[in-house]
């Protein structure tokens, strides 16, 4: 939990951004914003929900579903009177929907006629929840304000990276246990179960939560595609296998990708391995305030390119506090084309995979902007690891 | 993975709910659904993806982001050519969406005037896909076919089945983990870690897979808020836990929660559980084919109202396959007012959750629907645990 003073902060920004997009409402359906904004955190995105803010008063909204009015009213810092809930037979109903409920609030709130911003494409605000909101508010001039409070958390508080510091601490911990675990004759669920492990629990000192994206686990020709996940196949002699987790604290997610060969790594895996380790060197000394995410993606382009190699997917994006399904928070990509500023305190994953046919090669840093560079903000090894096996 | 002819009747059975909502085409965007009709599995449903079927085509379309693709092919019965992709910068742009590219896809094959379904209210099908759609299909008439494919998934296969019997037996792990780790002095994500590792370690036979929910384990006053997760409190004696998780294998869910007590539980709440108890004995008794949803609910009702309880939110809903963020359907609920009848090899999460204002009790039953009544698929002990304490 954040203090009073840092919330009021993020919503004064976000007032801000609301009057640069020119909206008076503002309706927020990605569950990592709504936290963001009014610390609601339990796992209720999978029914419709909204935070509300309005320019001219001091708290948002919060609307739910009833059974989850008594979480918002534990985990929120607004009064309770700012906690509000539609009855239960609108969930997953083909009659009614969560989002008539909340446009009829706007309308009795005489909101009706206003310049209302909407997330138009975030995480769980569907086509049906706009289009009941066009619906139920025909006067209304709905807007898309996007990433709105995405920008907002782009520039982290000495808090958050201190909790970001904590998550880190744990993917360490969490890759550590894949390392040990992993080996010929185990299953790759048993190597899920490791981190699992090592992800909740955490340290001695403070407990893990849960990352919002499970281990990825692809072996063999599945680490050409970096998203699949695990089975409960027995890994063989010779496997490889790429590893991208996270730790994460109190929401925040730091997370880390790292390539283990089970005995000798063929050469082609090794080549690659060699040419990604020097673009991330390259790379990571480059990044300092007012270099723009494009000019990063573009050094590393550079350095891959000398060796004849390219890659068409970005390097990396910001990341921070966030629920399922992604760690990322959509804003700075490094890439082609994204002409975002630098400054410090914002905290990426720089993540340049490279994916082939039937192998691939995953090796990342989460990193913090500072003053002057970048902080790394985890610490193990890099290299590709040669685990040796039987 | 499914035998071919498994698929083609899932496809079949889709066809046929294509042409009694009618539409030529349909877009499917809930990753619980792609993976029902082409076997898809990959955690990278955080980019916007969809599977299109058409009513005069052998085999769907896959759609999804490039590294994603490898994946597609190793994941699903289409041929290669049926796996295409979207270029990198098309990923969370301000400038280019996915759906621009869905779009353009469907004018060049000339279905750009045709009806097309779309799940509207789908996860992951945004506000921004469906305006994308809109924009870039102006000749064609879109349908909101809603949960097509979710009441196709309603019956399920004996290979289903099997599947579930599975995830059962895993979910009784992991209940019997958080009640051998759960104590005075245990932090809550110790209790948490214990459950994952029951959850994705499975049998010595098979592996588990991730649920779809991660564990909710609210604790004390928290207990009247059922979705909240865990923190790194360690629990004193006297605190009343609810456990709600769920055992999965291969993307197949079930569901179980139970309520805990460290030390001798205050009578409210046993009073609460043993009418919980009684409710579910005589609704699991009434359950069989050509019941209504409605009238399994209003079993529960009546058994509650005896003693005085009421319950406004639904007491379950039909599971299955499923990703992240839910476990349910979305089609069956056991409530008022769904007229759905009961058949055979359905299968339910019974969830007569009660929630207080400071205190809860959640004891719930994952059921098949038999010829003649119903199987439950967990055997553990439903009674409110008073687990001894120091």
């Amino acid at each position: 939990m954040f203090s009073r003073k840092e919330y009021k902060t993020r919503l004064n920004r976000t007032k801000q951004g609301m009057l640069q997009h020119g909206v008076e409402v503002l309706v927020l359906s990605n569950p990592s914003n709504m936290c963001y904004i009014t610390g609601y955190n339990a796992w209720s995105f999978y029914v419709h929900q909204a935070v509300i803010v309005f320019i001219d008063e001091k708290e948002p909204l919060w609307i739910g579903r009833g059974m989850d009015a008594k979480g918002a009213e534990l985990t929120t810092w607004m009064k309770p009177e700012n906690i509000l809930h539609y009855p239960d037979d609108y969930v997953q109903s083909s009659i009614k929907h969560p989002f008539d409920f909340i446009a009829e609030l706007l309308l009795e709130k005489g909101k009706g006629d206003r310049k209302i911003g909407v997330e138009l494409d975030a995480f769980y605000y569907t086509g049906k929840c706009h289009e009941r909101m066009l619906i139920g508010l025909p006067e209304a001039e709905l807007k898309d304000t996007g990433r709105l409070v995405g920008w907002v958390r782009l520039i982290k508080s000495d808090k958050e990276i201190s909790y970001m510091r904590k998550a880190a601490y744990i993917v360490e911990q969490a890759m550590q246990a894949a390392y040990d675990r992993i080996d010929v004759g185990v299953r790759e669920n048993d190597v899920a179960a490791a981190i699992y492990n090592a992800q909740i629990y955490g340290s001695d000192t403070f407990g893990g939560d849960y990352p919002s994206i499970v281990p990825m686990l692809p072996t063999g020709e599945q680490t050409g595609s970096p998203h699949l996940t695990w089975t409960d196949q027995r890994y063989k002699k010779g496997d490889l296998v790429t590893i991208e987790i996270a730790g994460a604290y109190r929401r925040y997610n730091v997370p880390m990708a790292r390539t283990v060969s089970l005995g000798k790594a063929e050469d082609r895996v090794l080549d690659v391995g060699k040419v990604v380790l020097e673009g991330i060197e390259e790379t990571l000394a480059f990044i300092k305030p007012g270099h723009t995410a494009a000019e990063v993606s573009s050094v590393w382009t550079n350095v891959i390119a000398k060796y004849g190699y390219e890659k068409e997917s970005r390097v990396g994006y910001s990341i921070g506090l966030s629920y399922p399904p992604d760690w990322g928070e959509h804003t700075i990509s490094f890439r082609k084309n994204d002409n975002s500023i630098l400054e410090p305190n914002m905290v990426f994953h720089f993540m340049p995979g490279m994916w082939y046919e039937d192998f691939g090669v995953s090796i990342t840093e989460s990193i913090l902007v500072t003053e002057t560079g970048i902080e790394r903000l985890t610490s193990f090894n890099r290299e590709i690891y040669e685990k040796e096996v039987e």
